[in-house]
């Protein structure tokens, strides 16, 4: 692809050679004539010592002679630009299409078009499945599950009975929707199943990691809203809600019922405990314990939960105490040596 | 069904008209004409707010005016009440039934009557299925592996060679049991895999969330007793024995030879480490790291394990430390000051 | 079928009689009349040991003899050939060694000698599987992905597009290696996509516990190095590189661009933070949290991650400040009533 053909599906600007020949996406450090590379921070002082064809670069603070020495794509965003670039020039070229004769299927399917479908893939009663959506093999859908156009499923994930998933989703290998939520009542000491008839709605553009589960509703709907991430091994039990935009790193573990604002990040290994709610933009670091809910629009951290930076205070703070600890009762010691030589050396 | 036919089906007493026909389960504020549903607590008091045909209510303390305006169920536990009833009214209509045609299968199996085997189903050498088992699509068994009457595998189950599970279980899709345990020998700076013969026995009533793992033993037995109920992505290490009617929440993990004691809850993320012994009905709060072995009849958090009590009070302390410590320490300088003081206006 | 619509079927071409009939695919060792087999490597010069009616031979170097002796199918590529034969052939049940008949590949497979490829499993095209490695049911693997000698797949196992798994290598059932790593550029609030298109390379002996996932890189390597262990439940993110020998226990999670020297252990559910450095020999302790790179031959423990004997230290501490801060600010008030009354006591 050309230069100036590149900018103008990346919608940046460029300066250079409008024919410059970009083939390929590589890493800065190992990039070669024909490919496009993005050059920031750091390196951005150094486009010398790489061999790339194009630069990705910040469109403010471009030099002259920057400009007439390189190729460049001066971008707002170079991460976002940089991201566009890898689609269009390594994506999509994987499925060869159609739909594998062995297809298995239950009556009253909806297929659209240009869908398609790897071989070992069962699908049930009444699916509906987008168009120019991608199901792999060892894929499973229960009866009555949709599916958006442009929809991913990688190999072996399942979706449960009644299972909706929105448009241009990704859920990669080994996912579970719609298992049953994890609840029980007591009696006579025993655990009685309380049956999970509820669903799973997981809306437009969401990414599921590898191998992560996300339970049905008790009665009503376990939710993931538009634009949400979700990294590996994630598990979102019954009833969540999950705002749109939300990060979920890997790991996390969120309990039932529990409600995620817009744009909220949890890193890995976080767990939430049953019903909190996160405010939206909040931010809770890494294998933080969500033991209640907590305002919007600040960063959390520790079990039981607090803001990061009474938990990084309270965190030096012990780490000093078994010094400070000693100190202080040496302190006091010779206080009361001190104290008590006085009181004997007070005329009575 | 028929009020009258409800309350015998779930073995409670009812008030109002027999005839009333109930057609599903709804929840208290969505229900409609046709639904049974749930009110304990708040929702007791406005019984007028729900359109439900039938109430599931505490059984003490109902009024004649509530039995006359109302069509109840008087339960003693209404939570497992009301989960009997969904059963009821919701649950075993799914499977269509019978054998999938690609059922592929070694020699010496055994079949129970009215097995349910969706397409894609792979079963070893001399297995027995017991009878109304389900097997879902993708489901794997290893050779001589047995499963019980009425147990349900989801999809993408894989059962190793030689495991062994009960009646009436649940495993839900991605569960994996009987992989090796992780056993390794050092020699000359490498791990030597140690081979795992043993294998898994899972007892009657357990349900075992998505994608958890649990491993076959060394060379003996790894077990889940009868009644356990175990969330998404938890993982059993070899060796282990869980008790009776244990419940494990989500992403907690079990080293390899802890026992676990019957009726303990082990709540998500928790940690136990190697050869830990649990006691009966202890209680292990969230993200715990359970270090040692924990006394019967407690409730225990941290890492390192400890009484909830006094990793609570411990917790209150830390929190306060920032604080408290700087007036300690400003104390301490006031009185050293002062004595100092004191000392120089002594009469020498 | 007769040898000549064989050959049409597989598009190859024949000599020998094209009334010929064959039944179905066998071993070499164990053919017999109605069989048709494969013959390379060494078989190729004992055809005579044999009692296939059909054998499928490399097409170069035939000699006339050969042509007159036998009933042959000329293949340019004679493993794939075969694997189209068994695909032809067979339909319905079979388990055991050997290649099953249901096998579905694409174009330009390499299959090694004794090779076990149970029902259900689908390859790519371009794929390498190495001699002796076993394919259990359910096992996926996208295109361009190589498996080295002897290496084992437990079932539904899926390894994506590129991926490369060496030699004596077990992979545990639901293990997912190559998916998308997890990065987002930010974009008008929205979290868009990174694509990955690098990979994952697995060197030799490396074994993976079940459903373990292991991300592929943004653009270059995540790479498992030699000998190196990792149990269930584990997570490793894009670009990580792990060292020889290293051994990580259940539901450990690494992030993006983590670095482990060589004969490090970390233990279950750590956490270590995106691009940190694991020194050599090092081992990480219980649900430690590797918030910053630490260096060789120590042990770590807690999060914020410390020198293990600090954490101890700090945490015997931190358990006895709820009775020793008390004593602390009763014995910092006596004295300050001491001073007081000292004070008061004074002659001014």
């Amino acid at each position: 692809m050309k230069l100036v053909e590149l900018a103008a599906r990346l919608e940046v600007e460029f300066s250079g050679d409008p024919e410059a020949t970009v083939e390929r996406v590589s890493e800065f450090e190992r990039s070669e004539p024909g490919a496009v590379t993005m050059a920031v921070g750091a390196r951005r002082g150094r486009l010398d010592s790489a061999r790339a064809s194009v630069f990705i670069v910040e469109s403010t603070g471009v030099t002259e002679e920057e400009r007439h020495t390189y190729n460049l794509l001066l971008a707002r965003n170079p991460k976002a630009t940089f991201a566009k670039a890898i689609h269009l020039l390594h994506v999509g070229c994987q499925a060869g299409g159609g739909i594998a004769p062995d297809f298995i299927i239950g009556e009253g399917i909806e297929l659209g078009d240009e869908v398609t479908i790897h071989p070992r893939v069962t699908v049930g009663r009444n699916c509906r499945i987008g168009r120019r959506a991608v199901l792999h093999p060892g894929v499973v859908l229960g009866n009555d599950v949709a599916i958006g156009d442009d929809t991913v499923l990688f190999p072996n994930v399942t979706l449960y009975e009644g299972v909706t998933v929105g448009q241009r989703c990704i859920l990669h290998a080994g996912v579970v929707v719609g298992a049953d939520g994890f609840g029980f009542a007591q009696e006579n000491g025993h655990h009685v199943k309380i049956p999970q008839i509820g669903t799973v709605i997981i809306e437009d553009d969401v990414e599921i990691g590898a191998n992560s589960t996300v339970d049905r509703a008790t009665l009503d709907v376990t939710r993931i809203a538009r634009g949400t991430k979700i990294d590996n091994l994630v598990h979102i039990a019954h009833n969540c809600r999950i705002g749109e935009d939300v990060v979920i790193a890997a790991q996390a573990g969120l309990s039932g019922g529990v409600t995620v604002g817009r744009r909220v990040a949890i890193a890995g290994q976080v767990g939430v405990n049953p019903q909190v709610e996160i405010g939206e933009h909040a931010v809770i670091t890494g294998q933080a314990g969500v033991t209640k809910s907590v305002a919007p629009n600040d960063v959390y951290a520790g079990t039981p939960i607090t803001r990061l930076r009474d938990w990084k205070r309270e965190r030096i703070v012990a780490a000093q105490m078994p010094a400070r600890l000693p100190q202080i009762e040496a302190r006091l010691a010779a206080l009361e040596r001190a104290l008590a030589l006085l009181s004997e050396e007070e005329p009575e």
